[in-house]
């Protein structure tokens, strides 16, 4: 086999590296790329330097930011009462598309997990405590918004337990049967918990 | 919603216009780049960058190469009195994978197709009646290895009614029943084909 282009051999070996793209589809890219003009192949391979170059974490709540503190712990129409904590910073992008929380976050960046040799001390937990027992901010309510598997769970009962002895609500959001689909599709351990967190009509 | 990185926002957007990649792989693509190191980064930014500045076409066949002539048409120990004609510069690829074929190609880019508006001058049909009639090889036999379409189907047929003007002996790659599958998976039109063009065993 002569293969007639080092340089889209490279490109294809770089992009096959990307998760959820093989071979092919980098392949695919790569040809799509090559047909593409120079201006938007450039923009393209600027944003991916920019991406490294500008992007940082916001030294209040450890999202990803440009700028810090992030937009967000810098919004003086955010209410600085409520913190909600999240294992990543995905998470925080995630809570925001639902317009739905007017309040700050605090990311964990991890989850304790004795398997991964993940201790308390190796997520951002003590800065959680600072964020509490300090003056800049007013927390009175922590909401947890983990994932409910088995790290996340001891991960929010761990934090939860430090938490009594603040003076903070520590709430959780609900967990239970998703919108829109129905009862037969449901796994018996989400439905436990719909009946054992249910509420009064 | 509050975007706290403008930066990240735009590499999943650019992302996002690659073929086969929607907004939640662009999403997971950018994540997973902020996670690698700077240098892996860049090294793929600069791969992207070199696609357009070093690949253009072979003057010769018409592939894309990073040298013109192309490693093939340039490589002495290639048959040059063979030429395989395909549509695409991707077709050479595939057929160099094989390892089965020493000669030449012609990448016509494209194929005639009056619904596209695209007629036999828009094609590198010109180019390879230059090739053959030229001096500088001394092509006997041309193989043709469009695509079994409609528009290949065509194609073939029209360079065949050509090239009976000149001193060479047109072939075309086989078309039938594809190795290793079973005859209960193959459509009519394959099948039918396999029966048409049945070789003494």
């Amino acid at each position: 086999m002569q293969i007639t282009s080092e340089a889209l051999e490279r490109a294809i070996e770089e992009l096959a590296k990307l998760p959820g793209t093989g071979r092919k589809s980098a392949q695919r890219i790569a040809i799509h790329l090559l047909k593409q003009s120079d201006e938007r192949v450039l923009t393209l391979a600027d944003t991916l330097i920019k991406l490294k170059e500008s992007v940082k974490r916001c030294g209040v709540c450890g999202t990803i930011t440009d700028t810090d503190p992030c937009v967000i712990c810098s919004n003086p129409k955010r209410d600085n009462g409520v913190v909600c904590v999240v294992e990543e910073f995905q998470d925080v992008y995630i809570i925001e598309k639902t317009n739905e929380f007017r309040g700050r976050y605090h990311v964990l960046s991890g989850v304790i997990s004795p398997l991964e040799n993940i201790g308390p001390d190796d997520i951002r937990i003590k800065q959680l405590l600072e964020r509490i027992g300090g003056e800049d901010e007013h927390i009175n309510e922590v909401i947890l918004a983990l994932n409910p598997d088995a790290e996340g769970e001891a991960t929010s009962y761990y934090i939860n337990k430090l938490l009594l002895n603040y003076d903070v609500n520590v709430t959780r959001i609900a967990y239970g049967i998703p919108m829109g689909t129905e009862l037969e599709f449901i796994d018996e351990a989400t439905l436990s918990r719909a009946f054992a967190s249910r509420t009064s009509f």
